[in-house]
């Protein structure tokens, strides 16, 4: 198929290289050129704006860090330059309004919109397993197939609005950082009373019996929140996802609120591009089971990007 | 092996069954007697007190609701009438303080005291596939060998001195409890939204592909919160030993006190005896998304037992 | 002095009065054109646009339910048809963020911003008692200074730059709802436990001897919820608006967060429109010390206005 | 009358003073013995023992620090050595739980109990300026009258049944701490954001007009944590007798969950002995707006005295 690919970070360009293995035209587009062009010799046409890689896609794919950044490549032309009857999948994390307006906007333009945001971390991005949480229409679902063939290990199909599978993504990572506060508050609990972490680890895996836990309890036992797999202010972004999706329907999340300040602190003294994780490191600190580390460093990172 | 069983509730009498099926000698006593009677049929030995219970045992295994409980036991001359040399397992989830103070007394005693609480709920329980979270000195925790290959699926031995287990245990039973409330919000999220709450629950279950989550999971889907596998009442026991053994440390746990807030409104709406995960239901409630039911109704039940 | 006066709700016709009364010549414009209509018996000259009301001001005084309402009006050419030299005094609660785009555009304009929001309910604003938050460079809150005699009991100047007004306006409305939280907190404890909420409220009285305290107090033991002096979609929104002022410095609020959870969840019963002081029935709701009333009723009023 | 006193720290000690001043015949008792000693040259007889400072009394008053002091008395003969028709006044900050206790066990010896904590930090304790909250039957509750005109600038009976006194003030400090969390969460925002934290406490003033809101308001503005007028480790037993008082009523008490968790952190900084204001301390450290400081000093404080 030929396909457009738009956003080559940490997840998109290994996503965007499985696509080429799988035997697809990809032309592709990053804002920062040079991560375009580093998928030039694996046979990716590189397009030197958002009309132009486009323009002949079938399927249009975006992979990008924000509503924002979404906006963005709205006000660069993608909709006029989309051909009509092409689909529009988009694969970012975004809010569930924005895919309300981006369903409306592509209807408009005679094109098909399927929100298929993912779930998995850049390793399983490389290694082509992710999980797909798709919405639209079944036949623009159906279309997508070869896509969800070269990029994951399965998919859901949430329902056949596009704002549902924004739905049931913002959902899942709240669920995921519930998680890592959870774990961070029982680690700080058992590493200051004396237990060994690793012995408590020991038992977190024979309870759950998830890859999920084994990983992100390895990473807090080990503390290992540098390089980030997906970074603290991305997290935080998304818990604000979520209690915005959740105001809209007057459902009050109070373990979100609770996320939400422990990323702002964490992001207050300088963590924003540590792992999400390290949500962990602050409740630590909170309890005085480490030492609590400089605050307001040369090169504080807000919560916006 | 000669041992003692005392407790023969939910979790209690389907242990004391895998310890005879597995050719122990067990004498077993119980508050209410007819739960103990029961187990005649299949070789137990009833016994009409503490000190006749524990009299012969080489190990005295107790399973009791809590620290009030245990204190009964103890009150009731175990101690004295344990054989030197004999073992306390203890797999009841009880305070860190109480393990501590058993520890002591045992060794007054010239007997020895393994913290040995349990993960699992009553199926497992019968199923022999209980794992054991066990502390104390390695000899001892040794010669309680035949009873974890009676009960459990695995154990994990996570420290020297008995109390560490309890607070794993404590820690353990936190981070379920905090599962529970997360997906009570994201269900009540996703519900209220409306996104069919079982394409959700297949997310997830593909995201952690852990038994817990779909177990509890489909739980909450289901609304399937009577009869109770772990009561709520006994939930909010366990998140106040959370935050009494955090508090001992001075560590803030702010999961825990949203979950016990919401145990105590669960409890003051009348769900004491429905399952834990009835927490998902206080947050439907809040949402509107579901219809609130009655409150004070004749017979609430209290947090004490 | 000449006056446009643009906002004539239950804060905005009293403040018009006032300055009538004062002697001033006041035009006024209300979306809702009979609430400008009825103020015209006492000499106001009614204007029915937008650029009609500020064409001949030296000073515009808008008094607006949100940033919504303001933008609104800014859309409406507001800025182009005020008079170079004229000020614009802000006396909404409205966003840190616009405040600041408001000094840019009047700067871009020739004229001068002051944000000038008050504090007191609709009883100050008909009694000319209330108190005004003033920032802005100081020779133009100075020009303001007939505005405030007229309107206020007195009036403290925060800061040269008009966001700080703004910022003080949103700590203190954070104060007022965590005080109403509080009180709703206490009143349901003491309730439930049976002790005379009259009883309670007499020594709230003696220790703070607060004005403040005496009239939320009365309310919330009266459970006088209506009609509202400020209704709860506004503290919902002004809670936000804490919020989203701490979220840019990095600034976690807990108690901010609790109470937008508890005034999301009074709205999803359908409290919308009562007074903000309703929090403790949701609070009394919540401890079952008062029935729960019926969720989802026709007519649930959102959060957006 | 005759009276006893027991228990002369920063409260009790110009209390008896004060009854000294008003005429009355003291005999004093503390378990640290100095304090006593120091009172005499005022006039008290200086008890060695509890049976010897209540022997002859007409009203025993107890002025201690929690629940564990007042049972230390219990436990020296305080029921069994206080004279038939004897008062005891309880004006501790003690557990509703003690305080039906100490009704019965005064039944039993033909005593009567009147619970009656009073409000006021140590200057108003000096200055026989305290608030009495007042419960018991209202005959004794008459016969008090002589010790509050002594000591206060006034008081409410609140009940009948002396429990309720003890309530009442566990939920007035409850509202107390709230308000050094509010105040601390806006000082932290005011302060980070670049407003004159001086401005900010002025409008406060001028809104609540409240002699309460005067003074923290200038603790937290000043940062003057030392010395405490009431120490944070006070507090954090204050803020654990709500929600053990609300516990047993099943009712939610979420901002004094939040409470309890700064307090906690507070007191793993190191700061149990400063006064419970500093919690706005730890909020600005959260908020990175004041440097964070070290961590587990040396002597870090407990939460239990």
């Amino acid at each position: 198929m030929k396909l457009a690919f738009i956003g080559l970070g940490n997840m998109g360009a290994p996503m965007a290289r499985n696509l080429l293995h799988a035997g697809h035209q990809v032309t592709v587009y990053n804002r920062t050129p040079s991560r375009a062009k580093a998928l030039a010799p694996g046979g990716a046409r590189v397009a030197d704006s958002i009309p132009d890689v486009v323009r002949d896609a079938e399927i249009a794919i975006t992979m990008l860090a924000d509503d924002a950044a979404m906006n963005d490549v709205l006000g660069s032309g993608f909709v006029g330059a989309l051909p009509r009857g092409a689909i529009h999948m988009g694969m970012s994390t975004t809010s569930v309004e924005l895919s309300r307006q981006l369903f409306g906007l592509h209807d408009f333009g005679h094109q098909a919109f399927v929100a298929s945001p993912v779930l998995g971390r850049p390793e399983a991005a490389h290694a082509g397993k992710l999980w797909l949480i798709m919405a639209g229409a079944a036949a623009n679902v159906e279309r997508c197939r070869p896509i969800v063939d070269a990029l994951g290990r399965g998919y859901t199909v949430v329902g056949s609005e596009p704002w549902q599978a924004n739905m049931v993504k913002i959902a899942m990572n709240f669920t995921l950082a519930s998680m890592l506060e959870t774990l961070g508050e029982a680690f700080a609990l058992i590493g200051k009373s004396g237990v060994d972490p690793l012995r408590f680890l020991d038992v977190v895996k024979n309870l759950y019996q998830s890859p999920v836990y084994n990983n992100y309890g390895a990473i807090i036992a080990d503390r290992q929140f540098e390089p980030a797999g997906f970074r603290m202010k991305l997290g935080l972004k998304d818990v604000k996802l979520a209690l915005s999706a959740a105001e809209a329907e007057n459902v009050a999340m109070p373990l979100a609120s609770v996320l939400r300040d422990h990323f702002l602190e964490g992001i207050a003294r300088g963590y924003a591009d540590r792992d999400w994780s390290a949500i962990a490191q602050v409740l630590e600190e909170h309890a005085g089971y480490i030492p609590l580390t400089a605050t307001k460093p040369a090169g504080e990172s807000g919560s916006s990007e």
